[in-house]
């Protein structure tokens, strides 16, 4: 029998976070983090073991951030959570007692059950397992024609990877569009103009039917009766959330299947909580349930779980998932963060959008220099922005991230026109042209002067 | 007699950035821009044409920019403006009358008249001035030992690109450190660490006497007795706002010698508006008066005055200089938003900081991973951010901008402890060790939970 005061259940990236600032705020209590894992692999590293990387053994997590924050760790499976005992039971059946106890549990790769042929030889899915991956890389040494079965980020993502190697890569979506749940339409017909003239075959508008094959897979069927010819075949057809120790243990799951939990991370249980891809989302500006797992917000509930693991804090909480991430192809990143035109249209809001074309350093004739669209989404009434989108350069991420902070803020567009940056010829869009502020211009202008002069703010 | 609505003075990026908003958002005035020069220079790209540019050729801003947005253009010189007339007069004596007007008069390179030998040939500043910029290139050809008096983001920026060229280049700073007006002493100290690596000599904490030579130079003498010698000097010592056409216009300056202006950005005068160079700053945090130029500042300014030029709008107004700018050394960038920790405390801030070391991608070996440092200054009693520093690769530009939309919207430690951003292994730090957000953290915890448990917000 062991006895901790914090136990964390996953060490991911989420589980990590946990556990390091539990103990880094809490420091006279004993913080201990049980996974399942011998090895972690860096969540978002994975689809790049396939080309930018050597190997798998450059992209984990090393154990030291435990070490140094002096968390407790140990590798094992819990089994059985009782909460009105406040103890959990591993698979060698060993009691684990805790004061507090943060589920960090993670998500598996769906693999749909009606799919016919989906356990086949070289079908694979992209799990946060180190050997699964490697085992992956080695297989497809020896294929040349690789198929995958979804155009989201994870699957735009290993194609771009798989393809650097040289081998002939497909993407299957079902949607007329890759990247289309993150993006507006006119960013993923970038996107996929890219990914074409770098020569990855798009099949999109049709799902899959069937794996075929007899042991080994050799290609694949979809719905519109046009086959694939593949000697392997990646799964990428989303994430599903690690719930059934929560279930069995009597913690609620909201119906899609994720652990319910408050602003706080808090479940129904004042001593439990739940962080990362296992845990309830809530649109930030939507307020619907939300499927989306992000390694990034999983870190921002896991901060704020352990932040109030022993002491409520109103300043500590987590008002929604906004949903910023980014994604690279070749050289062209994608960024987004919070609603899309479609999506906010769809959900009941009355929007006006705008967008802006730059460049991303200053003059242009700079080497290096790359272009920068931004595109802006705003709540009609209030000036309100839900949404932002960015093609650009590597500075891409953070340029996300900015529009991220003034979603957060619930800035207008008029304190985004007015808005101070700094600017760099070597690192950022002209001054005059910084396309984040002139798709703000461009919004004020249609709305607010050329179509409403009476309407002004 | 010329007549239009709005007429702006100055060419370079907040007059273009003020006439052609001015122009955008009232489609039914006239907007006209007389400015001297024949063709502009990208003012933050000057000292790239030493090197990573062909020419000052490819550091223009081009005029298409006005023509596209249908502003009138006159290469002249104001050299009166009535106030009372609304009139403005030329060198060639022709009379602009105006409704609204406009004042982007710059600032020009300081020139000390003490220091002796200042006229000696081959001695420079660095003025927004095309011909005079190609001028110091060739002569620069001819040359191989280069003294660069003034070790701001001028100086330093030009050494850099000048030190590419093979020659032998020494900054001579009258402070302890380069740099040290705009970061806190452990991030001038890297940037002296790599610009010594890369070749460049320092020469800090004492000013220079004189420059040495009969008719063109051949030294530099300091005020210790030290001489060092040259065959060119860049004087790069700061700028002046250029208000002799408001002084002589009676249009009142402030102490600093800035026109003055409210967060209008209008003069005394309703119909007459300052941006830029020539414009009163204000410290957004200190509310002190600064006299720092920026590009990216001028250009708000200039977007605030003409949003404002016919109907005041109480959203659009300018709170003070941020002052968010970033420069590069090498492949190395430094960011700064906001106060140093060094001048919130001479202002009379008790201040509480924290650094977070880590990396720009993860995990740290993909390629091209840069370091990066963020450190936070934060108010202590409020816990609102009110500067930031940052070192890393060429997402800096964007992160430091981040760091201002923090400070714009008044963050506290806590609302920036439980932030959300986005991650991206090949444009970001990694999520469990963003280091924004872990600055946030070492402050938080050394504040609120080491030192001070009582008071927690």
């Amino acid at each position: 029998m062991i006895k901790t005061n914090v136990l964390v259940i996953g060490g991911s990236a989420s589980g990590i976070v946990a556990a390091v600032t539990a103990k880094s705020f809490n420091p006279t209590k004993n913080v201990l983090l049980i996974r399942k894992e011998k090895q972690v692999v860096v969540p978002c590293g994975i689809p790049y073991i396939f080309r930018s990387l050597e190997s798998s053994n450059q992209n984990l997590i090393s154990d030291d951030v435990l070490k140094k924050a002096d968390v407790d760790l140990r590798i094992g499976k819990v089994i059985e959570i009782d909460q009105q005992e406040k103890v959990c039971v591993t698979d060698d059946a060993v009691e684990i007692i805790f004061e507090k106890l943060v589920l960090a549990l993670g998500s598996t790769p769906y693999i749909p059950t009606w799919l016919k042929g989906n356990n086949l030889e070289n079908v694979f899915v992209i799990p946060k397992n180190k050997e699964y991956l490697d085992d992956i890389k080695t297989k497809l040494n020896d294929c040349q024609k690789v198929v995958i079965v979804g155009g989201g980020f994870i699957g735009v993502e290993v194609a771009d990877e798989i393809n650097k190697t040289r081998k002939d890569v497909t993407i299957v979506e079902i949607l007329p569009h890759v990247l289309e749940a993150a993006f507006d339409i006119e960013l993923t017909v970038k996107a996929e103009e890219i990914l074409k003239s770098r020569g990855v075959h798009l099949q999109n508008g049709d799902g899959i039917k069937e794996v075929l094959g007899e042991k080994k897979v050799c290609g694949v069927l979809l719905n519109n009766g046009k086959e694939i010819e593949a000697d392997a075949v990646i799964l990428a057809m989303g994430y599903r959330p690690n719930n059934a120790l929560a279930q069995q243990s009597d913690i609620k799951l909201n119906e899609l299947g994720f652990i319910k939990v408050n602003e706080y991370m808090r479940t129904g249980n004042p001593d439990i909580f739940a962080i990362g891809d296992c845990a309830e989302k809530k649109s930030f500006i939507t307020r619907t349930l939300k499927n989306i797992m992000l390694a990034s917000t999983a870190c921002t509930e896991a901060r704020i779980a352990s932040l109030n693991l022993y002491k409520l804090s109103a300043v500590k909480t987590f008002g929604g998932t906004i949903a910023i991430y980014c994604t690279t192809i070749g050289d062209t990143a994608f960024g987004v963060a919070g609603v899309t035109e479609n999506l906010a249209k769809e959900r009941g809001f009355t929007v006006i959008t705008g967008s802006f074309e730059g460049i991303d350093k200053h003059p242009g004739n700079l080497a290096g220099t790359h272009k920068q669209i931004v595109k802006l989404i705003v709540d009609k009434e209030s000036g309100v922005i839900i949404g932002g989108q960015v093609m650009g350069g590597v500075s891409t991420g953070e340029l996300t991230n900015l529009i991220g902070f003034a979603i957060q803020n619930k800035m207008t567009i008029s304190s985004v026109l007015t808005a101070q940056v700094g600017t760099h010829p070597l690192l950022t869009a002209p001054p005059t042209a910084y396309p984040f502020i002139k798709a703000a211009e461009v919004i004020y202008k249609n709305r607010w002067v050329n179509y409403d002069n009476s309407l002004l703010e």
